[in-house]
């Protein structure tokens, strides 16, 4: 599937992203946004678009890898902290975790489960692309079980065929740029 | 090994960190820094810490995966874009690729062979905690491989018995504070 982009920060995010077709399968187009991130130009534009929907949030949280450096851009650039969601199996004990269905198998994000105060806290979570949902919708979980408030998720790139936004309903989504 | 404080900001560093004994093994202590993060007054401190290390640089690298999260934080303090350095096998080809030995077996760090211009760069790798210095050396030998020059380290927290300063050296390693 191509490309739509609608708006100048659109425009922007497609020109620096490297699109590699039939990987990681015949077919699919990988968007690897790691050029955008490099741009300083491009960086600065992204994490003012996410912080635009990270609006009344006091905590961004980032999913592990990607997110954790959009999340910490908008974090810096918003005065807030910012939680790296783990994957599974990183932290040493105690966590809280919550698992997950991938097309093959199980995943689970985990988040140390002292020193960190969530109850109460009003959360936006920040990844890079979203395809299905299933990772965000488990973060969601995860932080909505330990009592925080999951105000919105904010990410740079949708994939709208893959309908990710019905996983986290009704947790609006925020995407800088739709593929 | 205990941790020594000897800055304001190494004790804002060690009071958030979480350390957790015994863990990966026994007789080591780990230390978790994700509630300095998802603190805002931390990751304020350690992002103005870590940018001062970076002056003069016009490229900040981060280490898969909390490095990210350091990495950006600093690039949007100083303006600057964020270059995401990769485990290997995470990236579409084309890449760069440096291989470098773990304890047991190797591992890879990977950046995209396009989009992305090196030559002439002056770059600051920023990562979490300085251990043996491994992945420092082997991100800093991708980096000037593509005619980066790496003209410094940054990190939070320094393992100083690993002497992972020697593995990177002549390349100045700040490090926020020691344990």
């Amino acid at each position: 599937m191509g490309v739509v982009a609608v708006t100048p920060l659109g425009e922007l995010i497609i020109a620096k992203t490297r699109q590699v077709p039939d990987f990681p399968t015949p077919g699919v187009t990988f968007k690897d946004l790691t050029p955008l991130f490099a741009d300083a130009a491009g960086l600065a534009a992204v994490t003012d678009g996410l912080a635009e929907a990270a609006h009344g949030a006091d905590l961004v949280a980032g999913l592990d890898a990607r997110g954790f450096l959009l999340a910490a851009a908008v974090a810096t650039r918003l005065d807030l902290g910012v939680l790296a969601v783990r994957k599974g199996g990183k932290l040493p004990p105690p966590v809280h975790r919550e698992s997950y269905r991938l097309e093959y198998g199980t995943a689970a994000l985990e988040i140390p489960a002292e020193g960190i105060t969530l109850l109460g806290r009003r959360v936006v979570i920040v990844d890079d692309v979203l395809a299905t949902g299933g990772t965000v919708a488990a973060a969601r979980r995860l932080l909505e079980r330990c009592g925080a408030t999951v105000q919105a998720a904010a990410v740079v790139l949708e994939l709208a065929a893959l309908d990710g936004r019905r996983a986290i309903s009704p947790v609006p989504v925020h995407s800088l740029c739709l593929a």
